[in-house]
């Protein structure tokens, strides 16, 4: 819940660009990843010190920063590609909204990407993209093996990746990240359904919890997903220079997928939001069957104990007691009233 | 509920392009129909090889596959129509929204056709349109009757269809496919009515499982006429080149089909909204009634009991209980009291 | 309900442009009616044969037609008149929204006149309005009176209906039409004050079913009058050619009145909403009451009857049961116990 | 309630132009008071011949008029001043929707006035101002005095509205107009305050029908804020020729008048509906009080009256019976159940 | 919740531009302090005597004014830098929206700071910033502390604050007080999260006016950043003059700090609705878990002293009261259908 919140207030005061870190530091030290290629060629090695960042003309740069705590490095790198000091500011602080903000000579995509394990979508972690006309700067604080996929398709040279320019290479980067939302709701819907199936039949304890555990990831998902909505439709816009034409279909496919996401984390809510009323139903369902049975009981013995009371009555002259068939036909007269409320309540169609 | 979902997480990390059928074959082999066609001729024969399409001036092609689980088949086709990749991956992923995506010289058009038999809605199948400037190419998984109509018309000559272009037969296309949907609403509707009929009478037990499964087409229906209002609006925009200025009234007839159905889709949900909570009135009224009925009862024996146990006491000197008349006038007063309480509870109402 | 739905779905397949009546033909045969006039002359005659349809230069004709469902009839006016096939569609199918289509040198103007009697508002007729440089020709099923008020003031000549074009003419029939709906929000309106007053009172018992019958009738209103809005909006935006700048006022007039219309159907919206909410807490409070009222009664003798039924207790050794003033001591402590019970609920403002 | 829709629906089949008055008079004869100033020179008086009214270039006009049910003079205004008919029209109607509709050489600008007294805001007046290059003429049935505030800063040439010209005056009736919304927003919040903390103490019966009139107040301030924007939206967007620049920053100050009261409109209504929820909150948690403590004392005795029926059987071999002790042991173990009872309620929580 | 109301209603009448202070007075005598820097020189002063402000080109000047209730004051400050009326009037009403007003040569800025200690939320204040070519006034009633950030930075000449003009200034200003927004909002989450906790276990009495009070924060920090969003956004769209284009990428990142704290807000105001449900059904699952166990300890009871009533009948002929093992008979016979029901319940799950 505290999702973009913590960071912002502890930097109260500080001059806008001052780097700096927001979150936990959940790597040791930062590494720094270099990939540089062109049609024919690929390379790739691990950076020690910024300066053997050469440039060669007409390849594309990929430096991957895993680790973005270290706030002196961050202000290196920024120095070393020219990146402005409010992007390198957002990078640290790990909390934004997906966007895309543009500089003079390159752009900032902030985008979020889903971390590991039960609560990947609860611990979503920040992805920055630092393009420029012939590099990708990709900051982030853990190493997210969604990349490898990208890398992979590098080094094989499956595809146009290696014939296009930086801002495909960003697009790659970015739609894995969407990919694997799908696979994160794939796994929220398999719960619901689950959730669902079981509500429908005999009701578990812990159907609300679970519920709410659910529906928070989707509210997760949502925030993840609408700001990434209009940071894509930004770039699909056409008035950012350094997205070439020849990538805007492949935007275009990006966008349709976000809003695919959208499309059914909205649904999954309905969905979450009907079981919820399943589950309500079912339970006042339930609570109400138990109050109908009990009051029945009850009634059908109130009358009976009345007509035993009448014969528990001391007057001197009640010559049913003297009787001698009073007690049998006493009790045949209330046995028949119990079986005459019984089928006047089935009839009734209460019990 | 999957619907969007399945495929795209099972490609994950895939080049963008690359074609994966995302959905259950359900047919054996594919099989091509092509119909080439001019205001004078129509030729119609079945494909086994696709080097015997051949493109004659001034005709227009429209060639039908059944079947877009092989993935080769649509590469081929792909080449030999010129299509771009990006359309070709989203033919057969199978779950895509309704679209138009315009590439350099040729359209495509997804949109969802219904399904046949009880579950139609559920279980719509996607239809991709690939428009050419001379060609039609529609992709589908399973063979749909809805087209024969259109098969029809162009054989039989019936309107414009065969002296208009490949825009104007896609639109055809699109048209059958749209009022299938006023057929599926038809159904639905009728089944509402019935529904609403007997909630008024006496709601009978299954009417909310009965509700949901309709309250669930609808949402489906929403979400295959939702996204296919913006492709119909785009392809109204102007901005298509392939569109003709003859066909624009079509498609805008074709769009206000679109905006109706819409209408009707949210018309029937807030019918179905009423639907549940007219039943939920009657079941919580039910219950109320018999809380009623039985605490009235209750509270009519209670005092009752009460007197009988007063002469059930035990104590020494009770000089009713020696009086001859004690028995009948307790039993009057009881009879009196019974009575005095029925009547003011009809007099309040409460009976 | 089925408003919009049942047509199409029975004309799936057919080719577009086919007149195809989709609904209940109301009157035997149809009957032509027109009026030809300038500022001087008006001529007013039956049109039994179309070729006895003549155009005189500076006139403007005027042409009437009840009955739609005659196909051929619809398709000799389209083609005397130059109407376009998608046009004449949609008077036939009667299930239209409202809407304004442009064409080459006419426009088709759609929208709904309220019926006659008591469910007027369920079966509102559609009405279209074809509007070319010179002619009117208006179509509906059944003869509304409601057109009489402008042949009144056509022959008449009251105001500038006669030296205006017949833009003016065709604002003048939306005006009276759309007039008309005012009259029917009032009867809604005057229906929910009636009431909600016998709410506030003792609701009867019929409460829920007559707000459903006025409620049902203002989401009818609503689906009337929004598309309405849309139409005349579009009127007013000044990009039909037919419509000339002096109706532009009127048009804005007749749109300010939609506006109106659509402000006073929320507002009802509202009201009966709240209606339904009073109703609820009225039901809700009274079955509250009656429960309260007989808990209490229970509450009150349930200790009593447990203090007779210690002294019906048959021990030997009870010395109460052998002291003279036993049982009316025991009777006065039942009935200070009572008094003091009910005492105690009335200071807790339980009674 | 009926606000906005009695007249309209009296109107039907008139002609455009009609002017007809479509409320109940409340001025016995129509009153006329003309101002003309500039910034030297300021003349007063009532005219009772509109003939009396004669132009002095470079001087601006106030006439005002009280009373517009006098359907001939509006007709003789109108044609004095060229005031278009559909504007005069609606000056009668007296149930418009804020609008401002410009005409070739004046504006029509219509608001509402709040009333005097208790019921203010529910009999809101309707105020034309007609505005013309040299002249504004104010229409309204009643004399509303929040007017006289503007009067004085004319006689006493406060502020710069003798200089200014008939927008600026225009503006200046608009400005005191909306002050007064807030005088009457502030009695109603007050109201609702007071509400609000006599529901979180001991909620009065009441409660629910003065919520309802505060609610009901708050929905007309709502129907008469919202137009109003929207016209003054219009005024402020700049095509409007009669607007002079040097007046936009008082529009844009009006403009942000009305923003704000609609703000706190929608803050109240919240409020309102908080009311609402607390007051249902209390009245729910008394009877679920009430109902429990009933519950409460009833399952106390019930255990014990069977202990009291066990030893009023009447077997002959029953030891307790005749042991001299059984008695006060019999009591002694039904009041240790009870405590037992109370205690075990006390430490559930229950009691 | 009076925000935005007192000052207007008490203003109603006046010449627009008229300044009257709409709030409580709270500090004593105004204090204007001087801050004059450019690159090399800073100085800093407290003013007595607005003469004693003397302007040196290429300097920006920063007058920080605390107490805006000394009206003649204001308007002196108003007439030293050319400042329009209707500015100077919003700065003592101290009730507006936030906005950005524009005139001739300089821009108002109104934007509201929140106040100190517990109730900082509900006492916010209003702060106005008038810029120039040259200079900003800050106008405010209390000295906030948030500015002397911003006081700091200038002197230490931290960032690029020294050399940037009076927009930059400005800026630097408005960033301060939306970064305290980030604080408030991050403890009004903690407080969320305590009581969703607390609820979660057993709800504490106090729950709902908690509640309350943390949610009618929520709407008051969202009446604070809603109208700031619009005011940044039009900082943004680059049609004031004023604002330089090396000042854009700050407003945009104030712009973006501002969208996610209303994403903040209306997550927290998600998290209180639920919260809410979640009390609420802890209630009704209470109030229910307690009438079931009541209900069934009468259940069990009722048919017991049933049959104790049945041997208490007087009837002679009753050969089980004769038989010597008849009392324990009807005791076992008593245990074993209080076992069994209570068996029963068990096995229905509602024990």
């Amino acid at each position: 819940m505290g999702f973009y919140l913590r960071k912002r207030s502890s930097q109260t005061g500080l001059a806008p660009g001052t780097i700096v870190y927001g979150g936990v530091p959940r790597t040791e030290a930062p590494t720094l990843q270099l990939i540089t290629y062109d049609l024919e060629n690929l390379e790739e090695r691990r950076i020690e010190d910024l300066d053997d960042i050469h440039h060669t003309p007409g390849k594309v740069m990929w430096l991957n920063v895993n680790g973005v705590h270290d706030e002196a490095l961050l202000t290196r790198i920024g120095q070393r590609f020219g990146l402005h000091a409010l992007g390198l500011e957002d990078i640290a602080s790990t909390l934004q909204r997906a966007k895309v903000d543009e500089y003079t000579d390159h752009l900032f995509i902030t985008l979020r990407m889903l971390g590991d394990g039960e609560s990947r979508v609860a611990f979503s972690e920040q992805v920055t993209l630092a393009v420029g006309s012939n590099f990708v700067v990709s900051f982030q604080e853990m190493e997210g093996d969604v990349f490898e996929a990208v890398r992979r398709r590098l080094r094989e040279s499956i595809g146009r990746i290696r014939g296009a320019g930086p801002d495909y290479l960003a697009y790659a980067l970015m739609d894995v990240i969407v990919d694997d939302y799908f696979r994160a709701l794939e796994g929220i819907s398999d719960d619901l359904e689950a959730l669902e199936d079981s509500v429908q039949e005999r009701p578990p304890e812990d159907t609300l919890p679970r519920l709410r555990r659910l529906r928070s990831k989707l509210i997760m998902m949502r925030r993840v997903a609408w700001p990434l909505r209009e940071a894509a439709s930004r770039m699909l816009s056409g008035d950012l220079a350094l997205m070439q034409r020849e990538t805007q279909p492949y935007i275009r496919d990006l966008y349709d997928h976000i809003v695919q996401i959208i499309d059914v984390i909205e649904s999954l809510r309905e969905v979450g939001g009907s079981i919820h009323d399943l589950y309500m139903a079912a339970i006042s369902n339930k609570m109400n069957e138990i109050m109908k049975v009990l009051t029945i009981i009850g009634t059908i013995f109130i009358p009976l104990t009345f007509i035993a009371g009448i014969y528990g009555m001391n007057f001197v002259n009640m010559p049913e007691l003297q009787w001698p068939y009073g007690y049998p036909v006493a009790m045949g007269v209330m046995a028949a009233m119990a079986v005459l409320l019984v089928l006047f309540f089935r009839r009734k169609g209460w019990l």
